[in-house]
């Protein structure tokens, strides 16, 4: 299969296209750099050392005697370019990692939630019309996120992107399916329902094929691929931006910082391991939906943990200490979450348990490049409105008497 | 009461100034002209004779010794324009036009597809943005469209914004209100199911005061105000993208040119005249959610028509035939539709009918500008997909064997 992957130089985009291309398929990258320039915005930088795509590409070629093309623009402003690569190199399939994809980053500023709308549905709505553009059959897979449905707001496991409900009609009450009620947390996340509703219309008007995967938190850095040569190592981010939160817990103990829990901690939410993200798309890839029918969603997580026991199951392997620091996001302390992924598991994914692999993951990544940390990037300084600005000045100048 | 009118040089937006300015409010208006350059893009025209916006303004000082004030920027793109404006400004209330409202236009091709996608959600985002940022309590009253719903899915009278649904939870099926599924007809409907989500995020994260008025199709061109000078006369668009179904069959039955049915006719949609939009514009004003309220929806029309009536209605009044030709749209052939529309109506609209309005209508545009009219603009070339530009094409030319 032909796979182009958009984002292909980011932390799910990188690991992904090398494992599609160890398991034989042919794969393409276009990556503008933006993550990388964003680094540089934020003065923060991958606690691994991570290579230019170039040098990246090189050594897998060298690594695995196979190839991977690259192009270097921006999907969502130079539409001729995308679509120009469309009609040339004939995909089976794109895969969607062109977003920006930091909740925290997408509150820090108008500039930023700006940037963030802009990029994301431009981005999106560029694919799915050049897709339209080029007359050809492929089949897109998108990276979504947990954090379209909202938390636990049902009470019942979060479904695949649907929800059976009951409205009225003439007849009494009677069974309709639905997009699951979108109630998104941040300008990012709800980007990433912005989006579906996009994947709705080309699929019903044009019939585009669309698989949508719904992704937990992503934990860890390393897949089989990415430990095969240096060059090839994963980035790693542990900023209070970027850093997903059980890599920072990881992170942090390995620099003797305390593990920083946002409000009580009782926050649950759903996890996935990096190696499970890129044999998710893989089976994505491998059952795609048939044209005609409705956009395909599938939760792509494998477990689901409050943020407090992750903490104290980081403590309890390292013996870092926990901090309850107050909590800049706008979103409730605590709350119940289940989530259906019988999908993907159908297709025979079987997950990275945390339990199984937090203890590698503390010793390849975050003890081995713990000299690299820069403890000032730690803090989460992205407030959600301005009355968690005065809440966490607050409580934090409490905190500190 | 101040009140900022982005898009205030269009066919809503121009007569909605007047109407605020002529009922004492404070006005000033954005506009970056895109309508206009529209226009000549086209190479259409308003059957009326439309002023430039300066001297439209200058005229209204003339007639009611009262001042608009203008600026000439891209809200979605000039955001430090906005965000200078709210502060020195220091509007109470925000009226947002500012978005490409046409569907046909939305779908002609991938580059109208974007600039809709593009300039749309820019837009919204970037004045959402900017009332946070400015620190001001202002209201955002938003023109929407009754296409975010989708035409007759449930059966039931369309709801003003959320529907109530019984939903599975361990204690069996239980109600909730949600905001009404998205079912949008074209890229253009789609940006105004994405806008909801906006106003839904900023509303819960921010406590923005915003309402959406969900507009049925318009028709009439002229309001009291527009009257009183013809250098104030309202656009008239009546080309195959931007005449609305009703103001193209007057026009077609003015140049005695045949009322353009597409497909059977049987499609039932809601209409408002512009006289009743600017007055239900002045109603959400008056009427604005509390600060932490959920976004308040209203759908703003009167009349649910179904499009072969309207044209045998027209037909009656003046001896125009009727041609049916094959749609270009990816739609439903026949649909029945009914709207609440409780909360306009018990704000004190009354609303003008169509079976009152429409023989002032003719006469006093459609007729009196039919010399302006170019028969080669009528036709809608838009198709929705590649399936309906095959099947228009088809039909087209057996109809003219």
């Amino acid at each position: 299969m032909r796979v182009l992957i958009l984002g292909g130089d980011g932390f799910c985009g990188w690991p992904t296209a090398l494992h599609l291309s160890a398991t034989g398929h042919e794969v393409a990258i276009v990556d503008n750099s933006s993550r990388r320039r964003i680094d540089e915005e934020l003065g923060a930088h991958s606690l691994t050392p991570i290579e230019s795509l170039d040098v990246r590409v090189q050594a897998w070629r060298e690594v695995s005697g196979r190839s991977i093309e690259t192009a270097a623009f921006t999907v969502g402003k130079d539409y001729d370019a995308l679509l120009d690569l469309l009609k040339a190199w004939r995909p089976d399939s794109v895969v969607h990692f062109a977003e920006q994809r930091a909740a925290p980053y997408s509150m820090k500023s108008a500039r930023h939630k700006r940037y963030t709308v802009d990029n994301n549905l431009n981005a999106t709505n560029d694919i799915l019309a050049a897709i339209v553009d080029s007359g050809l059959d492929i089949h897109l897979a998108h990276l979504g996120t947990m954090g379209v449905y909202g938390y636990g707001a049902a009470g019942m496991a979060i479904p695949e992107g649907y929800l059976t409900v009951k409205v009225e009609t003439p007849d009494g009450w009677a069974e309709r399916e639905i997009l699951y009620p979108a109630n998104p947390g941040s300008i990012y996340h709800l980007t990433k329902t912005q989006d579906a509703l996009l994947f709705q219309f080309y699929a019903r008007n044009d019939g585009v094929r669309i698989t949508d995967l719904h992704q937990g938190i992503v934990w860890g850095s390393q897949t089989r691929e990415t430990r095969l040569d240096p060059r090839l190592v994963n980035r790693f981010d542990y900023d209070g931006d970027y850093g997903t939160v059980l890599n920072r817990f990881l992170m942090q103990a390995a620099v003797g910082y305390p593990l920083t829990v946002h409000g009580t901690g009782g926050q649950t939410r759903a996890f996935i391991n990096i190696q499970d993200t890129v044999r998710c798309v893989e089976l994505a890839l491998a059952h795609p939906p048939q044209r005609g029918e409705r956009v395909k969603v599938m939760n792509q997580m494998t477990e689901c943990w409050r943020v407090r026991d992750l903490a104290q199951m980081v403590s309890r392997l390292t013996g870092a200490e926990v901090a309850h620091l107050p909590n800049p996001r706008q979103e409730a302390d605590e709350n119940d979450l289940t989530v259906e992924n019988r999908r993907l598991l159908g297709y025979g994914l079987e997950p990275v348990t945390l339990e199984d692999g937090l203890l590698l993951e503390i010793a390849e990544i975050a003890r081995s490049y713990a000299h690299r940390a820069d403890r000032s990037k730690i803090p989460c300084v992205s407030c959600w409105n301005a009355e968690r600005v005065q809440a966490t000045a607050q409580q934090s100048s409490v905190a500190a008497e």
